[in-house]
């Protein structure tokens, strides 16, 4: 096991009816801004469940996150923070509406010239507004950690950044608001989780017994749950295993002390950035893709992955991580979600282009930093 | 799943040579309370390792804290904290170190006129000094938690309180320093955390596969390298695995949203107070007994962990739970933790006192609250 240190701030309110508790937890007579996305929570009930809860504060609202959130509309709600003096943001919505407003947070007290270098050149965050979180959609795991992606649609950089302010100061996550969820978002919340988990995990082995046991729990749970959430969508214990497992999967926990390999969340990026791919469609595209190629280094964790798992037990390590990859595939598919580039209409040439991307940045990816651009076109090839 | 809240703020900084760190977690100018044990941090050096990162600080010591702390030791280190000036208390050792500085924080602050209420009264803890930790002992979890075990020896009385004012700020954790531990502390600590984790764990189905596969997790690493490290105890990744499980076992994860039963430390605290056994001593004698006796109750999860943990896969249920409840008493033994009162001199007379201890106070115990003192007494008979 590697050193580590952790700290996670964020408070966790999970379960039936708790955003009836929002008033708690925030502010006494803040100036609150609340963001959120396209409506959908106009749609599923959760406005007016926030709404309620908010009497009594001064709020005023923000909406038209997109999903992969856009620097250009973050910064007109970073407008909105200054001029209506407002002291504390409420994120209502799923990962994309989270990851906005940690920039939001972030940009609306940031010093420098240009917000976006936050983003980019990892310019430092001293200090941010402090925010909430009402979660709508279990996947990106956002809600309980420092991470956040935002895509500036004036040049299709869609790039991660993170900073230890802006933890959310509390999430409330009631899974009953992710009964109304279409089919596709479940498949690409479970999807998402899935290699969150597997991106902390299917690297090499550290005899990190804790963080093994724990990122087999999720995927367990995942592969248990998942179809289930799909077929019988009222099912609350379902649906809270889902939610919790999504918060685990990359609330750092199961990172601690472990190589990580972020490859696969990397050259998805590319492919949403390029050619508008939902996140999770991304990702089953890609992580059997990057099993295949990098199998001999990742031999011995993705053939532990297939005995506990996926209970695949094959003497022949060549057949124990064959069927083991395929069946990370068949559950993506069995979640709703396609694996291969075709399905989405796009061609072979994607994989120049994501290819290309990377190089011109100069990332060399993967846990042992041997992934080059020229792998990544591999890599994507044998997902036609 | 039980609807819940979290949050932990905590910083934990686990690995080689990190009591290094100490001075960057430390307020600085700060007049710090270094409070420690008997001495066994002169003998393997963590007390010289201390001593060289607080240099630059103003630092006095406070030394004596006995194992089960003492109500009355720590009323005499609240003095030095009033009288000296005192801005940050740093606790060096154990769980009784840290639950003995827990106490000494709140009751430095403590409006009342008896502080001994903040224990035996549950009276509010409005708010407490801040501390850190360097651990060297990795067994009750205390250092990532809000909970303390105090006694007061005058009257025997053995008591367990919390405040959320009394999480750690940081705890640093150096698998190296546990290197030199007796046998007999590595097996009451492997035990203490084996027990935590079932006490969260051993209860009845709720459908939470995230807590359960995580305790059953911890269950396997504590089997697989509890025993691993009385056999080579300068293996560094057994004794990472163990301190790191020890922290999971007791920080709140594993027990949100699922019922607990806590019947096992209750009844292990009086043989503790009224017969001086180890802490962990105690807890092995117990569970067997709490298990067999509450086996109907317990069935489904006592099946489940033979299953996950232990690899017994009986048709027969009772077979099946017999056979659990032996691996886990085996495995106590193999720990070197005898699990018999007889073992330790005590006679079935036990059972009688204990049970009359906790009719006094009116206590009835367990998941579901129906652990009475009768069947208290029917559960230490069977331990004789």
């Amino acid at each position: 096991m590697y050193n580590f240190s952790y700290s996670n701030p964020t408070k966790l309110i999970f379960g039936k009816d708790q955003i009836s508790k929002l008033s708690e937890e925030l502010p006494s007579g803040a100036n609150i801004l609340m963001i959120y996305g396209g409506g959908s929570i106009k749609q599923n009930g959760v406005y007016n469940k926030v709404i309620d809860a908010l009497r009594g504060f001064n709020c005023i609202e923000f909406s038209g996150i997109e999903p992969n959130p856009h620097y250009e509309t973050c910064m007109k709600a970073v407008e909105v923070v200054k001029g209506k003096n407002i002291d504390f943001i409420l994120a209502v919505g799923g990962g994309s509406v989270v990851d906005a407003v940690k920039f939001i947070a972030a940009a609306a007290l940031y010093e420098g010239t240009d917000a976006w270098d936050i983003v980019a050149k990892g310019a430092k965050v001293k200090s941010a507004m402090p925010f909430g979180v009402v979660l709508t959609l279990p996947a990106t795991g956002s809600e309980m950690n420092s991470g956040s992606v935002i895509t500036r649609a004036a040049d299709k950089n869609k790039l991660g950044w993170g900073s230890y302010k802006v933890y959310p100061t509390f999430s409330i996550l009631d899974p009953t608001v992710t009964f109304s969820l279409p089919k596709k978002q479940i498949g690409n919340g479970v999807v998402d989780t899935f290699v969150h988990t597997t991106e902390q995990y299917l690297t090499f082995d550290v005899d990190a017994k804790l963080q093994d046991g724990f990122a087999e729990t999720i995927l367990r749970a995942l592969v248990s749950d998942g179809p289930k959430a799909l077929a019988d969508p009222q099912n609350y214990d379902v649906r809270a295993n889902l939610m919790f497992a999504a918060t685990l999967a990359l609330n750092g926990l199961i990172g601690l002390g472990v190589p990580q390999d972020w490859a696969t969340h990397e050259i998805g990026h590319e492919l949403t950035a390029n050619y508008g791919l939902d996140h999770g469609q991304t990702l089953a595209i890609v992580l059997p893709g990057v099993l295949t190629v990098l199998r001999e280094q990742k031999q011995d964790k993705i053939a532990q992955c297939g005995r506990n798992v996926f209970q695949i037990n094959e003497q022949n390590i060549d057949n124990q991580i064959n069927k083991t990859i395929a069946a990370i595939e068949n559950f993506f598919e069995t979640m709703g979600i396609s694996t291969h580039l075709s399905s989405y209409g796009i061609g072979a040439e994607a994989a120049d282009l994501v290819s290309n991307r990377l190089a011109e940045r100069g990332w060399v990816i993967g846990e042992k930093q041997n992934i080059t651009p020229k792998i990544v076109k591999e890599i994507l090839l044998l997902r036609k």
